[in-house]
């Protein structure tokens, strides 16, 4: 990923909203790329929104556990906020494990329906990388009986068919996934394109 | 209300984005007047959304009842989306009961701490006017004995004290409502104001 054209957020200003999912294991990365792209859409004229998980839980969704029903129902709402935003030019970045593939195609259905773009991004880490990462400490307590119902352990991940970026974070830096979801977004047109700032291999 | 100074809805684009709360009793003309002051707004140049109870309920609290703890967590949530939406340039015009005074300053404390407008409205149509016009049958339902809780008869609505606008929808019209509430967006400088063509009087 070192030869790749440089993206300048600055050369990219928005073309209009969209949601961009970030679906993976725990520990996998998603808020970390989620706030890395953030970071580089924010210096350009987008509006941007980091849907993070753990903070909806909090705000939209208290009260729901994790089983099936509760995740899914957990999932829709963010679809249904990130879309409302989306449509108003708002790029939302939604860091959510969305561990079932029926869920995770409705909220596409549901953009689709409202004529906004959405970008199925796959943090393809595996469960051996990300569980000696453990960031918030699952995997450990898991290991020690504290907890059950673990995505990728002792509960199911679906993993995306067809995502439309797959971002391997276990062999590119944050900066290199960052790079690539901007590259995406440029090629989708959801980014406006500067030819002159993009090489051909870009396109 | 009929010799107030026209406010030509393609003259007063957006500033930015704002909460335009509309509380009051079942049958006070929410909905209604939020959706025309929708369609005027989306005359102009302003991303509108409105967030209607009903649908909030659908899509962000299935499973939340209306208690007072549920009815609290319900107007929370809005408060928690119309804040995402309203710091992104949007005009989010809520059209919901919210009868707790607590529960209202808390989501106006949470927009002063984003930096984005907040504007209370009070429709003030007293119950007798609303249960005379029992849009939904809800007051019918009360007097039938099939449900209990109804706000305004025997569930508590705690009058605002101090809203910023307040529309008493039985003695004007829907369109005298909208055109109020447009002429306090822009003194309140939500919406751009155009000289010319406001009189002195709207200043």
């Amino acid at each position: 990923m070192s030869s790749g054209p440089a993206v300048h957020p600055s050369s990219v200003p928005c073309a209009g909203g969209a949601t961009v999912w970030l679906t993976g294991l725990p520990s996998a990365g998603k808020s970390t790329v989620a706030a890395g792209l953030a970071d580089r859409l924010r210096t350009g004229r987008c509006g941007v929104e980091v849907l993070d998980g753990d903070v909806i839980r909090t705000n939209l969704s208290k009260g729901l556990g994790y089983s099936r029903e509760d995740r899914a129902v957990n999932i829709r709402r963010i679809g249904f906020v990130s879309g409302l935003l989306a449509r108003n030019g708002v790029i939302v970045l939604v860091a959510s494990i969305a561990p079932h593939a029926d869920v995770r195609a409705q909220v596409r259905g549901d953009h689709e329906a409202l004529g906004v773009p959405y970008v199925e991004v796959h943090l393809s880490t595996p469960v051996e990388v990300t569980s000696e990462r453990d960031v918030k400490g699952l995997y450990a307590r898991h290991r020690a009986g504290e907890i059950t119902g673990l995505t990728g352990v002792d509960d199911v991940y679906e993993v995306p068919e067809r995502p439309d970026v797959v971002l391997p974070t276990h062999e590119q830096t944050v900066d290199e996934s960052v790079t690539a979801l901007l590259e995406h977004l440029v090629r989708r047109g959801i980014l406006a394109r500067e030819p002159d700032r993009l090489t051909k291999e870009s396109a």
